[in-house]
């Protein structure tokens, strides 16, 4: 293939059919969102590299970055929440609090590019802003259940863990920093074994060792936070583990509870959530749909302390969760063709049937109708107006 | 203001009510196009740069660059047409022709940042690949209208000239590569006093300097064609005129004419419109809210050579245009409220207006109406549901 026909790294097209799917789940999802009082905002492609690492730097490695021609360092914002709290610290922090505030955005990320995992994706997602409770926290999850729902999506379930728990549990560890950021990526892998060597090579012994090197297993419904209990010791993962029950119970009255699990082994790859985090999963797609959590620092580091709490979805991923789906589909009714002069009278049919509402397509010369049934055939319509 | 807090230059923000007015002139376009035969793609944000600078690299300058991992140079798109026509030639090349094809997608050019001209900016516009005539000139310049009076627009006008026509009386006038060139910055500038001085020092004299000079002037209905018609003395010229006479006749059964001017002066800055070239302006704004054109040569740099016309609009600039339209503006209907211990009735309640598509914020925490009453006018909502 010349070289000018390639895309870079991680790139893709979306061609007619995918591009009309993504764009009806956008739509969808919008729409979703703003009848439940989230008004849609966007930011620039291109933020400040400070503003973008102040939620923490984990993702620099994997930016976009290039220079201004003031030659600052700028970068394709990776991920939504981190400008979304720029533009409420600076633009909206006189609006009436709460503030709920809804996106549809492109972000970019340097990946080993495979299925559902591009360097350029497109996220639709939420910020709940300057509201601190468990029903912040249960909105923004059962709203995450009523997108997947409204996407058309039937098989899903979000699994809801707690950043405070597993933190309180690596200071009644005692373990020093190094280990806690090893314990942190032996659970994003999780890697049983490892979490066990790490307890033993810190001396890490009794209920909590034993409680951390199995994090990865606690999964299940409301139980598992009452079988964990006894092992909570710090008051900060005692108050997390209760957090996530209020947050559960909740999530009952928005008939959310069957597409809910605890999992407390959920880690969220970010530095900034600071309470409850989720994913969700479809059956048979290894790819978190969506994900997000309580992230109560981050606009403090834009100097206007609020608690916060949100998530973002994946279009390009739910659009591969549901597969070949028509329902998106742009409508091909009607092709229009017609014989030599008569194009006047074509062109005013096809206003007739796009005025009602119709896609028409019309032909670009008079030709016989033979050849006009042909191209409505190639061109996947429905219908042929042959006018002669 | 905190550095933090900043965007890049010639970046910005779109707050609630803007993004929402972006989002509805976005759907009515890409609705519209649809019914006409279009099909949505996306491409991506980022390409090579030698695919971007393949129609010509006249933009440059004015491209944002930056170093892929294989340490090629990649650029973020500066505008549609050259990715879509790499997309035809790559990935569609086998479509059943004419392909039609329409995209909604942000684009980037370092500018002088001024109202209607920031360095992101946000496109949506068709390409119509695969025919050479006169009417698929005319269908594209017909949607423009269309396009325009869809957004909501009842004062513009569409102006249309001829790369053709330019490019022929340069040839007739025997000037030089540079003179060429001079001639056309003159011309973008509208600049009568250096045309002249130009012809002059070129030795350019007669009917064909004369009309060269007053290229900027020429503008006006039919009439214009058949004034000019006798110093085209070229073939190039000549055959140009006859095209413009062609697709403005077109037009009329479009019911389009109305909107639609003669202006032999429009000049399209980019190097590779060959044939038509338009803009479209609105009373009292002034930029461009949409232009295109002709192009039939990009796409043999392509490996695929096929005639092509388009046109592409800038939502900001209709939104501009539009001003403080009401129409796009999210709806905010209900504002739920409860006293304590009604959060789950509150809760329901939400749900069933939702699900009767109207708007509904649910509280936050229980509260006593008044509060309530003045949460919800500040927050703008048009009725409060209070559940005690």
């Amino acid at each position: 293939m010349m070289e000018t026909l390639k895309v870079p790294y991680g790139m893709r097209d979306h061609l007619p059919g995918e591009a009309a799917r993504m764009r009806g789940l956008e739509t969808k999802l919008v729409k979703l969102f703003s009848t439940w009082g989230y008004d849609e905002v966007s930011t620039p492609t291109i933020e400040y590299l400070d503003t973008l690492t102040l939620g923490g730097n984990a993702l620099e490695l994997h930016m976009f970055k290039l220079f201004d021609r003031g030659n600052e360092t700028v970068a394709l914002r990776h991920e939504m929440t981190t400008p979304i709290a720029r533009l409420a610290a600076s633009r909206l922090s006189e609006a009436p609090m709460p503030l709920k505030l809804s996106y549809c955005a492109n972000v970019f990320r340097y990946e080993q590019a495979q299925t559902g995992r591009q360097c350029e994706f497109r996220q639709a997602g939420v910020e709940l802003l300057g509201a601190g409770g468990a029903e912040a926290d249960a909105e923004v999850i059962a709203l995450a259940v009523a997108s997947l729902s409204e996407a058309g999506l039937a098989d899903f379930q979000i699994s809801i863990g707690h950043a405070g728990f597993i933190r309180g549990l690596m200071e009644q560890a005692g373990l020093d920093a190094k280990s806690r950021e090893n314990v942190e990526k032996a659970l994003e892998r999780h890697d049983l074994v490892e979490l066990r060597r790490i307890m033993k090579t810190s001396g890490v012994s009794g209920k909590t060792a034993e409680i951390l090197s199995e994090i990865p297993l606690l999964c299940g419904k409301k139980e598992i936070i009452d079988r964990v209990y006894p092992y909570a010791l710090s008051e900060e993962s005692r108050r997390s583990l209760d957090n996530l029950s209020e947050i559960y119970r909740m999530l009952g009255s928005y008939g959310a509870a069957d597409n809910v699990m605890i999992d407390l082994g959920v880690v969220r790859d970010f530095g900034y959530y600071t309470g409850m985090v989720f994913e969700a999963y479809a059956s048979g797609i290894g790819f978190p749909l969506a994900g997000g959590g309580r992230y109560d620092r981050l606009l403090s580091s834009f100097g206007t302390p609020c608690p916060a709490t949100g998530f973002a979805t994946g279009i390009e991923r739910i659009a591969i969760a549901l597969g070949e789906s028509e329902e998106f589909a742009a409508p091909k009714d009607m092709f229009i063709a017609y014989a030599e002069g008569n194009r006047e009278q074509a062109i005013h049919k096809a206003k007739e049937v796009r005025d009602d509402g119709h896609t028409a397509e019309l032909a670009f010369t008079a030709m016989d109708e033979k050849t006009a049934l042909k191209m409505k055939n190639e061109k996947g319509y429905s219908s042929l107006i042959y006018i002669k």
